[in-house]
């Protein structure tokens, strides 16, 4: 049967079941991971990939050489400045640190990227920005605007904050056209999207609802925290997020990632991108405990 | 000589000073309401206030009756709920309860405006949004379009986030344009501004320079806060603010009011407004107190 047969929705609903019904109960999961990794789980596991790594395997590269994992590591993250009352000077460091580390981008607010465009010309960063954030409370014209002003300051990776007061209302309908009108105005600029669940305040049920949509509306990425609320990433939630979303779309770790362990942990995970502020630290931790 | 004849920034240093000049010292401020009050301050200090209510005094009307002193309250309180997983169930109690106490307004984020508009016609209780809310640091026509919109949607009072981060970068250009860019999309629609210093991340120099900006982009109040930083109102701050924008303007205290207490508190330093989600909870308290 077509899935123009069925409404939103059901389809959500019906998503939500399979999911939950393939995903293992809690007492079978990895403490670390949250997946089912059983013995076998070297990219999937952090219990086991520590063992490996703590055998002198490299699990960020498949080359050796701690430079070239602190490389590899450094290019998946998102180097982050979001505080409100962050200064030009701030931001002037935060971008010189991306330089310097060759991170995937900055991570700021629309206020500052154009500055950050200016600072990063030249270089393999580019700049990323939030949308609605930290609330997802505002109107989707006005988000698919906040996202079409940010690229035209020089963004281009659009980090949403999903209407989560419509996922807990239910209203799976605006939910995705929140989402797709971000898309639709970032894909047009050749910007990608990644959209913010913010798991700390969601249920299973409402993470892996929230993945779908996300994913069928379009978003490049499903990410899972702001920052700003009680919680950030958990290994058990990206790996959750992983198995919606399968190998196609991007899953960003984001919210008290402060060490390299945390950073591989959620690699090992299913993570594919890092946002994080403690990024110098973490690839320097990676870069000095492999020597 | 004319105003004209200094840039922005001299006028924002000159006013700063002046102000700063007159307030007093530390030492000699009320430690309730941070004004010089000595001993003759009904109308500014809490201290002073909380003796003339204990003896049987209404402080919040010149006519006896807890009913309308309550009343008197309840029409100074702007009933908020913000958080971001506000359900659609919570927004219609919210608006109901604005309704039975006749609350100011009900302040919710942009995407439950149309709702409320709705749930509130016919009603004296007004709709009002926030915007950049929380952390103030997108662009000016990104705020501006925001207000525009939710305007649109039914919304009559526009509290906005000033950008924290250009205050705080000495960049009073831009902290200016930011707000003239709202006053003029809101005015023009015949709805009201406050605007949000968030005061718990600034200085007493910053406080005074950025209710000095706001008053001269044509704010119709001042507020203290969002209710998400670290700290909320405080009355030294209510009483700060008053002095900088004078009779003409109003001052919003929000953040962390949860008690008639604390509200007599605010109202006794200046504020005109109060935002607290504990609104029904405070007038019960002044209607059942003073019976």
């Amino acid at each position: 049967m077509s899935a123009s047969n069925f409404t939103l929705d059901q389809l959500v609903d019906i998503i939500t079941r399979e999911v939950l019904a393939a995903y293992p109960a809690s007492d079978d999961r990895c403490s670390g991971c949250g997946a089912a990794c059983a013995g076998n789980c070297v990219t999937q596991c952090p219990d086991r990939c520590r063992e490996v790594v703590g055998a002198g395997a490299s699990r960020l590269s498949a080359r050796p050489g701690a430079g070239k994992v602190a490389a590899d590591l450094a290019r998946m993250i998102d180097h982050t400045l979001l505080k409100p009352d962050a200064t030009a000077e701030q931001i002037r460091q935060l971008c010189a640190e991306a330089r310097e580390n060759a991170f995937a981008t900055v991570c700021v607010n629309p206020a500052w990227v154009r500055l950050c465009a200016e600072l990063l010309r030249g270089s393999p960063v580019k700049v990323c920005t939030v949308i609605g954030c930290p609330l997802g409370a505002t109107l989707p014209e006005v988000k698919a605007y906040e996202a079409e002003r940010a690229i035209a300051h020089g963004a281009s990776e659009i980090d949403m904050v999903q209407n989560i007061g419509a996922l807990k209302s239910r209203d799976y309908q605006l939910v995705a056209e929140d989402i797709a009108a971000v898309v639709q105005a970032a894909h047009a600029r050749h910007a990608s999207v990644k959209v913010i669940l913010e798991t700390a305040l969601l249920s299973d049920e409402e993470k892996v609802e929230s993945s779908a949509i996300a994913q069928s509306a379009g978003a490049d990425y499903v990410k899972t925290s702001t920052g700003f609320a009680s919680g950030g990433a958990t290994a058990a939630d990206v790996a959750l997020m992983r198995r919606v979303v399968g190998p196609n779309v991007g899953v960003k770790a984001s919210g008290g990632i402060r060490s390299a362990q945390d950073a591989q942990q959620m690699i090992a995970a299913g993570a594919t991108r890092l946002g994080a502020s403690a990024g110098v630290k973490i690839v320097h931790e990676v870069a000095g405990g492999q020597k």
